[in-house]
């Protein structure tokens, strides 16, 4: 069936039959791609049904779509001519893991970080209405995203102002870790009460059996008023001022395809809870979730095999269990990242000193400060590009107020496959500027330690940031932290070229010399905020060059802070390594490196050209 | 009464009679006071009676309280100590206008931002459970701040949890400006309801009558379940987790306090919907309580009397009527500030072109995004501080994808008497690292037409800055905008010193050069992204010095933007005017800026000391 099947009209075209075949087929296209490439996988299995009912119902050359997040799109992908672009899953330059508006005419927002889906297809309804133009707009988004406050705000927004416009709930109780919330645990009660089953299944049933039409909306209708009290669908997203429709089966091809078709004759904002299961139809996947969320490649039937490496994540999570055995008031908060972040065994042997907020990064920070204010000292483990959702928060509640709050940065500087969206490029540019605000860099994993245990001893905000996985080389930590000194680890006899790399871009200027004998001054900036005035002064003085070296945009970082440090200390000559004024694309974190001019070579071509000029002069 | 009152303990002894006798000279004492200092007094007044029911049933030496925005905290304020300190409201080092830290034991949390509150509650509540203590925490917040994401976050939180906290939702049916959304509708079909009125005295009645215990939270349970169906007040909240309680008459001191001590014994999340009167008691803000929302000095038999002063503001919203006429895809957002932007005139004309989403800056930001992605021209209008609650949307929704979107900042710089939370000093360090973001800062109010007519015309993210008020002196506006060019407004004849300003420095510069012959280069810095590369080649072959001036934090604004532009262009000596790395407090901007170095004197003495070592070499 598959191979027949290009574009949403195909799909419409088939039989109801043909199309659970269809839909069979698209699993094991699924598995056998994903499972070669790596990428998103238990969601997506999630939403085949689903996806071939939308295109059954909807004509996506004038309708318009936007996937929540976007890690569920990849059957969507797949039925709208890109079938074939799936070898190159995530590759640099290869077929995106997330809706890419230059990918296709049929993708119509970019997606990544959570719940953008509803405010941007709300805009597009509004433009849409102000031209006089008439087509369906689709956000389908998850219970986890659907929770967060950006989406909370924009269905505020749509429910009062009634615009017309389509609100999938993907219900699969499971955002990426567990999903938590008062909205969660609402949608829940309707989902897991066993009579739930029950209406299901009467529902399905009239909608097979009777004359369709407003029948199925009054049947669904009246099986919701029939439970109030114990199943209450609607209240709370009618209370909005949405039109809620459901839960049905987000399995059954049929049932949505008729729910779509009453929908779509609804002049008004229509919100289908459809429940689905994570997974679906791997059983591997449909039991650990979590574990088939994002997988590497993988043998099918031994199924993704954990690996147990010491990542500066699950070493966090070590160095985290290790201080609060020691430190009452240490406080872990996550935000919906509990596996990513490593915090999986603090959640268990600390359950009341953690908390995994959801998909709420705002709340988080200021509860952070909240916590703070009142003593405890909270740590909010994070990824780098989901911090910028609580730039406000940072500066407000917390760097104005200097709440003794300590930011884990996980996955700074490049993430690799998952694009633009997800790469922690920006964070020291968007944090050096902040008053009050410290950031330190561990060099290597082993380095968390001491750099956590001194940043519990501050009394003043802190951002640790540090990249994925691990260093590839054996590195001695640093045995002290001081406020804003720098480290140098190697010295230079004659050259007068130093140095200065951070985090990550240690190693590998660590590992060019290892390979090359440089006659370098070495340095390993710690900090980036404050920096190293002393040691800058004394650079100066002695008539070096400095190559500042970064995992992070020239703008606003670590080069930046050097060389508005050293303006008017003297005349010196600094060149800087970094990310130039662009958003870096998916690939492998080193061809990205490469593209960047950051890998090792550049590195070496830039030292050298430093220490000729230096010997010219 | 009010003299004899300097804490919670002297509130909570008087009689019933006499706290509704001390409500009334708070009033008065508001009124006297607040007409001669300025400052916001609609808020304020309709809280009175609130505060008095808070300080007569808790205990601030243990319990906390966080005014969400803190706009509203002048009685507490009054009744906790700082009664004399009044006349210096808003001044320089004098009583700030919100709740803030270093000021008194009693303030728990700054604030001045929307929203923050419940979070920063739920961590203080989370610190007082994990240390066994136990006391109240209390979040006072208003409709409009309540709807916003972050607290929908908090609640999701909160209600999951049932972590022991009160929220008074203080329902004056008035954010700033009218409110939106589905939530504040959902709230106005409760309050609104005339059947509301008579439950509300029945509910009354009851609680003056019969024997006080369970019986009042059983009548209001009782009521309100009774009313399902046409009241329905608690499901909304209740779905969430939280038990609701209301509405109550939040300007009945007897019956918020009967409330207040049975609510005391919950061990469990409770929301208090209190309704109040925005500007109660003084008929001229009750009527107009937006006019009234900030009032500056002004005679309270007369009111105030709108001055009608052509600002960056209200020039803006002329601005946009008059493009709105040739440009059919023109559209407005704002997030709850349409007066204070100046588009009162555009909603008027264009209702259906003007998008107020309530305070969701996220949501704006996004919405506007798929707005432009559907072909629509949309402008945000805000306030410079409260763009930051949206970074993370103008990185991924609107800057990554390039779409159009244009940002008209109003309040960049200094404002003043509002102090540190609301200073718009970080706008161009944060939005200067964004690629595809183009900033542009009008030297003038008039030039705000030419700017806005060249943005409209460009195809990407465009930030345009200006500052509170008006230039006083005249300036010329520049005829034509080209990207990324600076401006020459005088060229020097020897000293080769170069000045480069930007937005309302460029006016201190040419009031300056008014006063003073001084014999330099002077350019308006009309790009801040890009900046002037191929003017500053010139500058540093000619061999000038630069000095740089801005009202923006020093750390990433224009002078390091210029710093890193010419290194390695050459050898320059730049110096670099703008804030220091610290948040600036309140106080009159002039004098602000004399303190942070940046008065007239201070830029003079600069040139001149760039001028003398110049003539050395």
């Amino acid at each position: 069936m598959l191979e027949k099947i290009d574009n949403g009209k195909d799909v419409s075209n088939l039989t109801l039959k043909e199309k659970k075949q269809l839909a069979k087929e698209i699993r094991t296209f699924l598995l056998e791609n994903v499972s070669k490439t790596g990428g998103h996988l238990a969601s997506n299995l999630g939403v085949v049904e689903l996806t071939i009912s939308l295109l059954s119902c909807f004509d996506f050359d004038k309708d318009k779509i936007i996937f929540d997040v976007g890690h569920q799109s990849y059957t969507y992908k797949i039925l709208t001519g890109r079938k074939k672009l799936f070898s190159s899953l995530r590759k640099y330059k290869g077929l995106r893991g997330f809706p890419y508006l230059k990918e296709s005419a049929y993708d119509f927002f970019n997606t990544g970080h959570s719940s953008t889906s509803i405010s941007a297809a709300l805009g597009m309804a509004r433009a849409r209405d102000l031209k006089g133009e008439n087509y369906h707009i689709i956000s389908v988004i998850g219970d986890g995203s659907i929770s967060n406050g950006m989406s909370l705000e924009a269905i505020n927004d749509l429910g009062f102002n009634k615009t017309k416009m389509i609100l999938i709930l993907n219900d699969n109780g499971m955002s990426i870790s567990s999903n938590v919330g008062g909205i969660s645990s609402y949608l829940s009660r309707i989902s897991i009460n066993e009579r739930y089953l029950k209406v299901k299944n009467k529902i399905k049933h009239s909608l097979d059996n009777t004359k369709f039409g407003n029948a199925m909306y009054k049947v669904l209708s009246r099986a919701k008023d029939g439970m109030r009290g114990f199943l209450v669908p609607s209240k709370y997203f009618e209370d909005m001022g949405l039109t809620y429709v459901g839960p049905i089966d987000g399995h059954d091809i049929g049932l949505m395809i008729k729910v779509f078709e009453r929908v779509k004759r609804m002049e008004k904002p229509v919100i289908i809870h459809v429940v689905t299961k994570k997974g679906k139809g791997y059983d591997k996947a449909e039991n650990d979730p979590t574990l088939y969320h994002m997988v590497p490649p993988f043998d099918l039937d031994k199924g993704v095999i954990p690996v147990n490496k010491k990542t500066y994540s699950s070493y966090f999570g070590e160095v985290m269990l290790e201080l609060a055995e020691k430190n009452n008031n240490l406080v872990l908060i996550t935000a919906a990242m509990c596996d990513g972040v490593g915090l999986v065994p603090f959640a268990k042997k600390f359950p009341k000193r953690y908390f995994d907020v959801g998909i709420s990064e705002e709340h988080a920070i200021t509860m952070a400060a909240g916590l703070a204010a009142s003593g405890m000292r909270p740590v909010f483990a994070v990824y780098s590009t989901f911090l910028q959702r609580g730039f406000d928060q940072i500066v407000h509640d917390v760097c104005m107020q200097n709440h003794p709050v300590i930011f884990a940065i996980d996955r700074a500087g490049l993430v690799g496959e998952d694009g633009e969206t997800h790469q922690g490029i920006l964070d020291l540019s968007y944090l050096s500027i902040i008053p009050n605000m410290v950031i330190v860099c561990p060099k290597c994993v082993q380095e968390l330690k001491v750099i956590f245990s001194w940043a519990l001893e501050q009394k003043f905000p802190i951002a640790i940031r540090y990249p994925k996985g691990c260093n590839n080389i054996e590195i001695t930590p640093i045995k002290q932290i001081k406020l804003g000194k720098w480290e140098i680890l190697q010295k230079d006899n004659t050259s007068k070229v130093a140095v200065i790399a951070t985090g990550r871009m240690v190693e590998s200027v660590m590992s060019i010399l290892k390979n090359n004998k440089l006659d370098i001054m070495f340095i390993n900036a710690t900090f980036i905020k404050p920096v190293d005035t002393s040691m800058l002064k004394k650079l100066v003085k002695n008539h070096y060059s400095i190559l500042t070296i970064e995992d992070n945009l020239l703008s606003g970082g670590l080069g930046d802070a050097i060389l508005c440090a050293v303006n008017n200390m003297g005349p010196i000559n600094i060149k800087r390594m970094g990310f130039s004024d662009t958003f870096v694309e998916q690939g492998n974190i080193d061809l990205l490196f490469h593209q960047e001019g950051l890998d090792e070579k550049s590195i070496i071509k830039e030292i050298k050209k430093l220490m000729r000029n230096k010997k010219i002069k």
